[in-house]
């Protein structure tokens, strides 16, 4: 494989340097060379040291020279967002009191990159303690819209073509949105699934590590190396790893059923998104059917701002404590929302999900095979002081169910706009399965 | 086996059911001629169907005359704290607003008592909501003095003969404490051990079910039947079934050392009790070492009342909210004092959790086999006004820690009092085989 192409996918990456066609120095130089065009316009970057990563390229290089077997990812760069800890690479957490932090060890997805045969790329910015609060990333598309947040750098750097996977979080609709804005797949596997032991704690409840790649096949590869048990994430349960790669390359056996769901966030979206779902659904024929929620899940927005918001307080409560006044005021403000919220209603709350996740069970057991609904109420924003409205992704954050952001549409703005499809909790390779079906069926619009 | 005597153990009671030389029908009619002759004076059942228990059993030895294979309790009694569902019989949970409640299923552990062939006796009296306010139950031992609580009924019926084996709850004293005050063994496994759908939920971070009997042997046969993982209690996990039996059975490899611990309560102690103990101490000689806890364990009785208070005042919200004139006004403050506790601060409290876990399992693995401490301040105070202080069991209800009480000693009214043994979380049947090494080495005392 000659010149190599910063754009190459994955899953062709990992066969190429296995096969021998390629080394992991040429990709990462090729990576290195468009971070280095791209970057002043999109800013996706927080950390980044050209001479570490070619360092770690070599030594994978060297290793499989070695005749050892390696693993999956061998040589392939990932980004990696910068609430998750890195033991070589500062860990800032989009905040100033946090600046120059280096962890002294890797997180457990870090961990679990590296034995896979990754190569660490660098840190992505995120926004001020994943919050809402922007960094300093704009979209590749169009430098004076959001790329969405709070895995900013992580969706634009995978979509700006610098690297072919990164890692992000989603405690409200963190990887999903900013994958919808930056036309690329997002993927937040079902809560529980991915250990988050040095992820930046906001909430226990509502964390959940997720994925960003061109491709379904590359979601694949990428999340079914970050499936694992953790004993120091007590939600995370022993279970043998899930053949994801296997089970999305796999024909669904008859054709997927889906649910077309507006939510009560319908009202939100613009006439262009509800034009191009209206177009989406009538592409799928009668394999989609309009489904309308239960009525308990109108509530649902309300016991996640209670839930977040109580669990902000606790875990920043050193930072508030110590640092207030390095805190953004909506933070601050969250942050003082959360302090005066009362044990009984956060447990209340608590208490809401297993019912909520009952009846997506029975509608995604006995009736449809995925859930279809908007990432967001249309394309990125315009403007960088705000990095759009996550209400889209809340229910089924709350609820820990697992969902994908698909590239399938654009805005007359030729910006890209996503359709965020929902599977049942811990059946994710199905999700992807399905997700594949559907985009083959309407073809990928982005 | 002539004249079957209710204070039969469970154990010798299941082999000579098993073996022919008894059947569960002769078993349970002396059960029952001891209820009628010391019930007047103990009152330790909430609910007693003579002749549906006399059904049970003879349902059992008819299926026994089958032929069939029979479980480990086949034709056994328990007795069932009426805080425990029994689709069968009334579970009133000792309040009157819930007079009359009768359950439409069986709580996960009676399930698995039916399972292993026991009988069901009838339901035993619990304080109000299993919390302070006591039912009718009277020490066995001087019916002026009380019984300790919450499980008043079931350490009363076991130590008044009426039966060989019972189930109760702790939150915070309520296994640990009447076993002390009634003279019998209480066994508080492992938090997460056993499951508690179908138990009245005060606090799921501290509520455990424990075992009444009148021997170890009975203790782990028992509590053997009771572990495993249920889905509707998401403390419990996928496990192996753990032979109590065997392990309570065996000789320690080496002899135990154990570690004589006083607790910041010791100040509570009567000199009674202190000078117990230091005869204990003495007759353990140099297989016991005084060891003085770290110092963030002083801390732990403010961290379980902002913990037990904010759950119970979610848990019995519907009560408080339309019922609170039938509640007693201790637990209507207690239930208040709940409502007005923070997110942040029962947050805080729960995360102190692991913490001093760490500290117990650096302790218990590196230097001791157990922990001996005091069960309650000293033997059953007089008068029903009250059950007892239950300080003494705070800190190991609040780890989850595996605790018993052993009868090893009287007052000098005559009344038992307990020596509280603890051990390593998960490892409970060791604390078993360690309890019984304690016992033969110093001799039971009552």
């Amino acid at each position: 494989m000659n010149r190599p192409d910063a754009s190459l996918g994955a899953c062709e990456a990992a066969r190429a340097i296995r096969e021998g066609a390629l080394t992991s120095e040429e990709l990462i130089e090729a990576c290195l060379a468009r971070v280095r065009a791209a970057e002043p316009r999109v800013q996706a970057w927080s950390f980044m040291d050209e001479a570490h990563a070619l360092a770690q390229a070599r030594a994978a290089d060297e290793y499989k020279r070695s005749g050892r077997s390696i693993g999956p990812l061998h040589g392939v760069p990932v980004g990696v967002k910068d609430i998750i800890d890195t033991a070589d690479m500062p860990t800032e957490n989009g905040s100033v009191l946090h600046a120059g932090r280096t962890p002294r060890a890797d997180a457990s997805v870090v961990s679990m990159l590296r034995a896979a045969g990754a190569v660490i790329l660098g840190k992505t910015v995120t926004t001020e303690f994943a919050t809402y609060s922007p960094g300093k990333t704009r979209n590749p598309h169009d430098p004076e819209h959001t790329p969405g947040g709070s895995s900013s750098g992580s969706a634009a750097a995978v979509a700006a073509g610098m690297v072919p996977l990164a890692l992000g979080s989603q405690t409200n609709g963190s990887v999903i949105r900013p994958a919808s804005f930056c036309g690329v797949y997002g993927f937040k596997p079902t809560h529980g699934l991915i250990p988050r032991s040095g992820v930046l704690p906001l909430s226990r409840t509502l964390d959940q590590v997720g994925v960003f790649a061109r491709t379904l096949e590359d979601v694949a590869l990428l999340a079914e190396q970050l499936v694992g048990y953790d004993e120091k994430d007590p939600d995370t349960k022993p279970r043998a790893r899930i053949p994801f790669c296997a089970i999305a390359a796999e024909e669904p056996p008859v054709e997927p059923l889906i649910a077309f769901v507006k939510t009560p966030q319908w009202q939100r979206a613009d006439a262009e998104t509800k034009e191009a779902f209206a177009e989406l659904v009538d592409a799928l024929g009668e394999r989609v059917q309009e489904v309308e929620l239960f009525p308990s899940a109108t509530e649902a927005w309300d016991w996640h701002k209670t839930i977040m918001e109580a669990e902000m307080a606790f875990n920043l409560d050193a930072e508030w404590r110590r640092g207030r006044d390095g805190l953004s005021k909506s933070l601050r403000a969250q942050i003082e929302r959360g302090r005066e919220v009362r044990a009984v209603d956060y447990q209340q709350a608590l208490a809401r999900i297993p019912l909520l996740q009952d009846g997506f069970e029975e509608l995604l057991v006995m009736h449809y095979d995925a859930i279809l609904t908007p990432c967001a109420p249309g394309t990125a924003p315009k403007g960088l002081d705000s990095t759009g409205d996550p209400s889209f992704c809340t229910l089924w954050t709350l609820c820990g169910l697992p969902s994908l952001s698909l590239p399938l549409m654009r805005g007359s703005n030729g910006l890209p706009l996503g359709a965020q499809l929902v599977g049942r909790r811990n059946f994710d390779g199905r999700l992807l399965r399905t997700a594949r079906w559907l985009v083959g069926r309407v073809g990928a619009g982005v």
